[in-house]
């Protein structure tokens, strides 16, 4: 069986992804790796640990990884970031702490140690900066060749950024990162923008977990709605939310959701372009072995299968 | 059988683009229309009539243009255009003038006459910038419902450009027109750097022209030399010159040379990004019925096609 690291950010498309990958028989969830982002890195492992509790999965295992960019002293939330997410990163919504605390190695340490274990048979899906996944390739370079992918929800080829017109939020936390992964010759698939933008959940879909009358399907709902009304303020032509980091678990679970273009990309380090990915202009000619972008999506598809599987979570979930 | 319009700068690039249309038996060359870039009008149109004749195929009738874009009142080459194709667009080679004169018609007028004509039989490339079929399109709307195709070179989707990190030097002649054909709803499929920068030749092929002892074939060796040349100081990772523009004739005579993706598209036309093509973000959900971008070729297939073609041209041009 597949084995699935989450690296998370954990705000509320960071909860569809946790409720995704473990309302997937397909794939065994062996751990959450925290970082910073829509929210501080405390916050967002307290979220994720409250968060599998609530599913009914306490067996899932917290890291800590790093709290702020490889370029950087210090991180702090944006503005916006709270306005979309809540202050408490999953819509303002309480739900209790856990008892459980997160676990004492590090992230960094806990990656290169899966890799070590499971080999080709470990996906590693990255929503948040990819700060966590560099730091272990920069410990352990050889990882790049052992780990099965890594799946990152992040970036806009095809399409605009969405913090200006060329960056995306995610990779905008760290954009050495993200470009130190791209040259690393790791296997990486980017879900970004260009597909994300078009997978939208409405107040109709989060309803029927409302209707099912168990806490987990409340939580689910309340969080989403305010999701998508904090949507409706910035992104009103979408008429919904975007399902950001569920679609990279999914597309990390079954690539065949989208169309895949093979690609040697960068990120722009420099300039009014900083933060943008793109292909590599010195590397169009080398074959792209390592590094694809997904450009195209199966809409309903995808939808299905997201309100399918989190739906029969929340249900069990009670 | 099909028929073809090409709407060219004649530079060198654009002689491929003529000798690859004049070479290929599934297409008939029904006109040039000229314009702007490469080139003043006036020079490209004096090319255009000079390459035809010394192709040998003086029934080709050629068309003058709109000179500027339809935002500006003038045009004047850029310093690095002519150091790419020469001070007379066509690598500083000497070919004697064409007793022809253009045509009293318009360009505007032709291609909508044409179109009247041939409907869906009828492809358009333009491979400078779109000024002249953004003035078609205005003056006859309906155009966008009746013509086959139109295969253009120009824009960067997963590339940076190669004016500035977002813009393509023919989209940076008149990003307002090519923005307006992309929203026209008329069939457009954008063949760009993505793919035409990955179609390299070099002097070995030259070569090969060269040595057919024909005043044609020694023509096309001298003028793609001197490109060659010059990408050797603009483009020195390359490794060989851009086959642009006769890309963008064989994508319109066999699509299958490349992957499309479909895709609503917009030009940028403000800010630091202003010339770049990109996915419309707020198209994402809408059908792209009409608009395609090139994103990877069949490399050697489509270097087979150019040199058998356009050697057998020169070869029997004498």
């Amino acid at each position: 069986m597949k084995k699935l690291i989450l690296d998370l950010d954990t705000g509320v498309d960071d909860a569809l992804a946790i409720s995704y990958a473990l309302g997937s028989p397909e794939v065994e969830l062996i751990g959450i790796t925290g970082t910073y982002g829509n929210v501080l890195l405390d916050q967002g492992v307290r979220n994720a640990l409250a968060i599998t509790d609530l599913l009914g999965h306490p067996e899932v295992k917290v890291y800590k990884g790093l709290p702020h960019s490889s370029t950087t002293d210090s991180f702090e939330v944006l503005d916006i970031s709270a306005f979309i997410h809540g202050e408490n990163g999953i819509g303002d919504v309480d739900i209790p702490d856990s008892p459980r605390q997160p676990e004492i190695e590090s992230a960094v340490d806990f990656i290169i140690d899966a890799v070590k274990t499971y080999g080709k048979d470990l996906i590693y899906v990255p929503t948040g900066p990819m700060t966590n996944i560099a730091a272990a390739l920069k410990k352990a370079p050889e990882i790049k060749d052992e780990i099965g992918n890594i799946v990152l929800m992040g970036g806009a080829l095809t399409v605009p950024g969405n913090c200006n017109a060329c960056m995306e939020a995610n990779i905008s936390q760290d954009p050495e990162a993200a470009n130190e992964l791209f040259h690393s010759g790791a296997p990486v698939t980017m879900v970004g923008l260009d597909v994300t933008l078009r997978t939208l959940l409405t107040y109709k879909e989060t309803q029927q977990w409302r209707d099912l009358g168990t806490k987990a399907g409340e939580f689910l709902a309340d969080m989403t709605d305010f999701y998508i009304k904090a949507y409706e303020t910035t992104s009103p032509h979408l008429g919904g939310c975007g399902l950001h980091d569920p679609l990279a678990v999914a597309v990390a679970i079954d690539p065949s959701l989208v169309t895949l273009l093979p690609l040697n990309m960068k990120v722009d380090l420099e300039g009014p372009t900083r933060g943008r990915t793109i292909g590599d202009e010195t590397r169009l000619s080398e074959p792209a072995d390592t590094t694809k972008a997904a450009v195209q999506v199966d809409v309903p598809r995808f939808l299905n299968e997201f309100m399918t599987r989190i739906t029969n979570l929340a249900k069990a979930a009670e």
